[in-house]
């Protein structure tokens, strides 16, 4: 292994890739113990389904590399085996339609994040693309006792502004914003306004800092020195022990992945989501964040600008470790 | 036929029936000449479209007393044969799920009225029941445009408020509330401020009032002489035009339907819906509109408080049918 986490507990907190041997084995190389895989957007319950059975097929074929995750303990497995642990999350709650019964199913073929929105008003909540947000729905705040019971983490990336205040009040368990950047660093739609960093903090959630270039300021061109002052001036706002890396890295996809996550089959227009310039292309990944395994730019980078060792290794895998441990240990 | 409906249209925009021979015969010897069925609420895609094709069963078993209207010509043919003509309808946007395509698909199997939300809030839009109304969704703008380039007629029934003004503005063809009653004779999350009442009215649109207990002044001990002075009020405030009747008849269900419509599968605690004393049995229908065919007992009462025949037969089916006419004719 050539990067310095031997040790230590490495965590992306979400991925969307078209997954092959090649891209676990870097992940794998790279130092990762563990990525929350994202399987599905818009697709209903049945899709939804078929996904989770495709996955366990996935982790199979690669048993001597991969393993299933469903609690803490098995992502201290993978370590200790040298295999990557995958943990299954939805960006949508469209596969659970209007049956709050599908979520214990879901749960039990292994889900362990779902997000109650992605951009769009759902049954549950309001999406950060909405011009109004609803907040929590009656489906919404059954929903989110049902997966505080289970131990299901509630994930509020993509969710409108006061659904995600209303999600960290209702939530019995901390919550989680699994892949977005403070709007301080970079105003968009997608990322997230200090006053809710602010009270998902106080109620011991946690943010998943993104490497998606409509996340990051200068977008692609954004520089690896500014993405870690933004984890330092992050800190000074909530606490080193709420952040972590959720990448959001989208690797392997042709560009119709990129159109038809923005549209899914909601609109018969094309609609260009984060793109301003109607770009119908995946936009290009900053050179030091091209991959996996270029997860140790940022541990460098960190390094440079003064983090301690210790709090480097929090940033990038112990915090989610014990968040999740919250939810799922 | 024992009323005086032999060569008047007469149209119920909206019954949800556990429909058998003898409920079929009375709307036809009652002198109906068409009702909006609903076919489902909660049902997700696959569920919606079987209840389709169990309709098409139960009209063809039925031929000689029963056909599908799928535009005003079939209802003007249906008074010509002597027969009931049914008009599909949903009471919720659950079949479409995420998918604007099927809209068409559902439109090309019948339907011709969907609800874009039911008491909760739906991808779509917010309902009656929820704290607080998004209004019309991203995605609630692109089905709106889809079902006016189709011909289906928006249902605002147990839609918020916002929710109802939006898609009031938003359609480009006139929208209906199906079955409810205004605020002004009855106080009830279900029932509708004349502010929006005007809306509708002002942009051609059309209610259908409830014969529903809970949206009834003194709900089953309900005078039909409040309300036919409600319906002279009504026409005082919107024009006559703009006004029929959806009784929301539910006749031959089991008390375990209507806890269903409350609770669909979107919570696991029993919610009592319109019933403020947790009652989980059907409401006693007042005593003057039991069966379809006492719609005539509403022609006597509108005599009674001294409307013309003409502008009875208006409110008893002839402003339905012009009203559709501007959705499918």
């Amino acid at each position: 292994m050539n990067n310095p986490f031997k040790n230590q507990i490495i965590i992306d907190g979400l991925q969307y890739c078209n997954w092959n041997r090649d891209l676990f084995e870097d992940a794998l190389n790279g130092g990762l113990t563990a990525i929350h895989a994202t399987l599905v957007y818009w697709e209903n319950t049945e899709e939804s389904f078929q996904k989770i059975q495709d996955w366990h097929k996935i982790i199979n074929n690669n048993n001597d590399i991969l393993c299933h995750a469903t609690c803490t303990s098995d992502i201290l497995k993978a370590k200790k085996e040298n295999k990557l642990a995958i943990i299954f999350g939805f960006q949508n709650s469209a596969p659970i339609a209007n049956n709050i019964f599908l979520v214990e199913d879901f749960f039990l073929k292994g889900l362990r994040f779902m997000q109650l929105t992605y951009n769009n008003q759902t049954a549950l909540g309001g999406g950060c693309f909405e011009e109004n947000d609803s907040g929590v729905s009656r489906f919404g705040k059954e929903v989110i006792k049902e997966m505080n019971r289970l131990g299901m983490i509630i994930d509020l990336s993509h969710a409108g502004k006061k659904t995600c205040l209303d999600a960290i009040a209702l939530s019995s368990k901390p919550v989680a914003i699994s892949h977005a950047n403070p709007t301080f660093f970079h105003k968009s739609k997608r990322n997230i306004e200090d006053v809710i960093l602010k009270e998902l903090a106080s109620k011991d959630g946690f943010i998943g800092l993104s490497l998606y270039p409509y996340h990051l300021k200068d977008h692609s061109n954004c520089k690896l020195e500014d993405f870690c002052e933004m984890i330092k001036d992050l800190i000074n706002l909530i606490g080193i022990d709420h952040i972590g890396i959720g990448s959001d890295l989208c690797k392997n996809w042709s560009d119709d992945v990129v159109m038809w996550m923005r549209n899914g089959k909601w609109t018969k227009e094309i609609n260009y989501g984060e793109s301003s310039n109607k770009n119908s292309s995946w936009p290009k990944q900053p050179p030091w964040f091209k991959k996996s395994s270029d997860i140790v730019n940022i541990y460098h980078g960190l390094d440079k600008i003064g983090l301690s060792e210790k709090d480097i290794f929090k940033i990038l895998g112990l915090n989610w470790f014990n968040f999740m441990q919250k939810n799922f240990s």
